[in-house]
């Protein structure tokens, strides 16, 4: 992964060479503090180890019994449903891969219809085996598969802790089963047994993902200078300081925007505590430029742009043409158009005194999005370390999900009874 | 469209209802100037007539000709694709719809491999004839059908402006091709011919979604405490002018999530100038809730949240069962959980003091489509006038065009060759 932060300087919020060069020796204090968290496996920086803890011979195994699925469909929320999206999406693959993370009745029946039940391996992930949404749509997909004739236990694979709903059924059920990682929360889990089984049947290498993954582990250093995932952290940090309270993260490449919808979590959850965080916004480049370029250059002076691209992608050409003024295009290819948009966007931030950064992968494959993964995982640390915040807890959501359980009759009715004293002001 | 602002009220940043009070002097001039506009057909405002002057007759006639087509291919970007993805996302239909709005090459030759070409028909839509992103797409499209033997002159269809190569290529291709609206901007445009042939291929009824739209114009009056759509124009300006920098759109329905990316451009480019509008962020419940709400109830006070649902949906339900924990899921519906996950997240955000907003439409159907989209850019022109901003100009987004074109050699090197004066600060 290669940062160029050479655009965040000395623009609107403005921050200095200097400032990030102060901002260092609490770079060095913070690595040791992550470095004694990796060693003592603490709970959080046990994620900065997966690239050396996690067994991919396990996991190959793991999937081994399912003979050339059509499809995999992985149900989870959050942490345990975004990594196999990012994985998939970035990647391809050799089978359809789908992501069952909502409980919206008609989506769920739309994907249900779509999918060849019998060809489809199904990968349930929580790390509790409670949690509501993950669990209602695993009881649908289960009678859903029931009601076709197909036998759901021989389709069904699951990832959770040692304990609960879905460790039992796996015992119950001889399922295929994985443990979630110790200490590992699952906006950190991408790597692990949660998100690369999915990779595994897609036909990805995951030992290229793991090795891309340690070689930016190796390169977590002692200075922001000397390592690129801190460099990217200590500079959105230092931006948001100085009030660029958001972080537009536009990769150039169709097949990173579910890793731009990745960071997002990664960023709110971690950071999003004690009345500070980036708020972190998903754009994709060059469509967003005829959306959210006209905001970044000219709206509020509030915001850190994250530009994201492959060095070398496939290509397209575009056909030779006579058509009025476009002669220019002719003869090119499409990756050289939105290469040119890419630095011109660029460019244009900088002219604006838009505060941006480069970061570059060398391709799209396993190597290049582990690199960028755990780069943006072991970013997200160092900010947090350096913020002063609880990066692996997320308090804050605790309290709607008890509501939400208490409206349905389950539990936790105080929080319940304040659903029902909503003020409104309705206009209709 | 039901507006209920009662949670906006007294949160932080702290809005009374006092002051909304005190702002309605100002809505009704802003109304006044707005009802000015509409009669005058003045550039922008146009876009509120679009209910009475677009005609549906003329629509559905130019896309009669094709038969029974699989599906249909909308080649633009920004508000020339955002529209017709909104819709056909919302609404479903009859055949398959898609969108080519960026030039990832990977992008489009994955979906063009996908494509039953000889059953496709293709919508190119560009103002000008020139946007390079939309012309090199047709290029490669035109290209990839004759090279299929599919004749694509009998598969296309042009909306563009009264010159320029698109209206040339119809002309002498005997295309169909419609008018883009005169004085509307393209994200602006989704109730016209910019976006509604292709809900006339999916089957849905433009009636209705007209007839949705009108409505909502029926309900613009003098005071946002009698119009939906400017009760949430004028809260959202009222909040920004707080504090509120960020606003958050969350619909509670997987259709609906194209919505947000529509309704993030129309607020990015029509509000986001002269150093002020509010970042707009696309979320979607209830999977963000797993993502995003940690940092919108506990991170800094800068934020909106708009929740958006459906009265009515469909439904699916959850079969009975003896899971530990679970047995209040069992029995009950996917429609029941996602509803009380909706009514628990914004009782949370209340509880945490964050503002937010509840959006109502009976149904995701043509009517409730059209009332949703509409009262959206009555609400950002309502805005715009309190915020002082020209509203139906993009002009920061001229100089990174330019300087992609000098960039491909078609001129604008000025722009050009201030790219290559890129400040650079690499650590790989």
């Amino acid at each position: 992964m290669h940062v160029d932060i050479g655009n965040a300087l000395d623009a609107e919020p403005r921050l200095t060479r200097a400032a990030l060069e102060r901002l260092d020796e609490r770079v060095a204090d913070a690595h040791d503090r992550i470095e004694r968290g990796r060693a003592d496996a603490a709970h959080g920086y046990a994620a900065l180890n997966l690239p050396d803890t996690v067994d991919p011979d396990a996991i190959r195994a793991a999937v081994d019994r399912f003979d050339d699925p059509a499809a995999v469909l992985t149900v989870g929320i959050g942490g345990s449903a975004l990594g196999a999206a990012t994985l998939t999406d970035a990647l391809g693959g050799d089978i359809d891969a789908y992501v069952l993370d909502n409980v919206d009745p008609a989506g769920v029946d739309a994907l249900l219809d779509s999918l060849p039940l019998s060809e489809t391996v199904v990968h349930v992930v929580s790390r509790s085996g409670t949690t509501a949404e993950t669990l209602a749509n695993f009881l649908v997909v289960r009678e859903t598969m029931a009601d076709a004739g197909v036998d759901w236990t021989e389709r069904t694979i699951v990832t959770t802790g040692p304990e609960g709903n879905l460790r039992a059924l796996a015992e119950t059920h001889d399922l295929p089963a994985l443990d979630v990682p110790a200490g590992v929360p699952g906006r950190f889990s991408a790597l692990s047994t949660v998100a690369l089984p999915v990779a595994a049947l897609a036909g990805h290498d995951l030992d290229a993902l793991l090795a891309g993954a340690r070689d930016e582990a190796d390169r977590l250093a002692g200075s922001l200078f000397d390592s690129p995932a801190y460099a990217y952290g200590a500079t959105c940090y230092a931006l948001e300081r100085r009030g660029a309270g958001v972080n537009a993260m536009m990769p150039y490449a169709e097949s990173l925007d579910s890793f731009a919808e990745w960071f997002a979590q990664l960023w709110a959850e971690s950071l999003g505590k004690d009345a500070i965080g980036q708020t972190p916004v998903r754009a994709l480049g060059a469509t967003d430029q005829h959306s959210q370029l006209q905001l970044y250059r000219a709206g509020p002076r509030d915001k850190l742009v994250t530009l994201v691209r492959p060095r070398e992608r496939p290509d397209r050409s575009i056909p030779e043409t006579d058509l009025e003024g476009l002669s220019y295009l002719g003869g090119g290819s499409l990756g050289a158009l939105i290469d040119a948009e890419f630095e011109a966007t660029e460019a244009s931030l900088a002219a604006a005194n838009c505060p941006n950064v480069r970061i570059e992968i060398d391709c799209v494959d396993e190597r290049g999005v582990g690199e960028l993964l755990y780069g943006m995982e072991a970013a997200c640390v160092l900010y947090g370390e350096l913020a002063g915040v609880e990066t692996f807890t997320q308090p804050a959501v605790e309290w709607g999900k008890r509501a939400a359980r208490g409206l349905l009759g389950g539990g936790d009715f105080e929080e319940a009874a304040a659903v029902g004293e909503k003020r409104s002001l309705v206009i209709d």
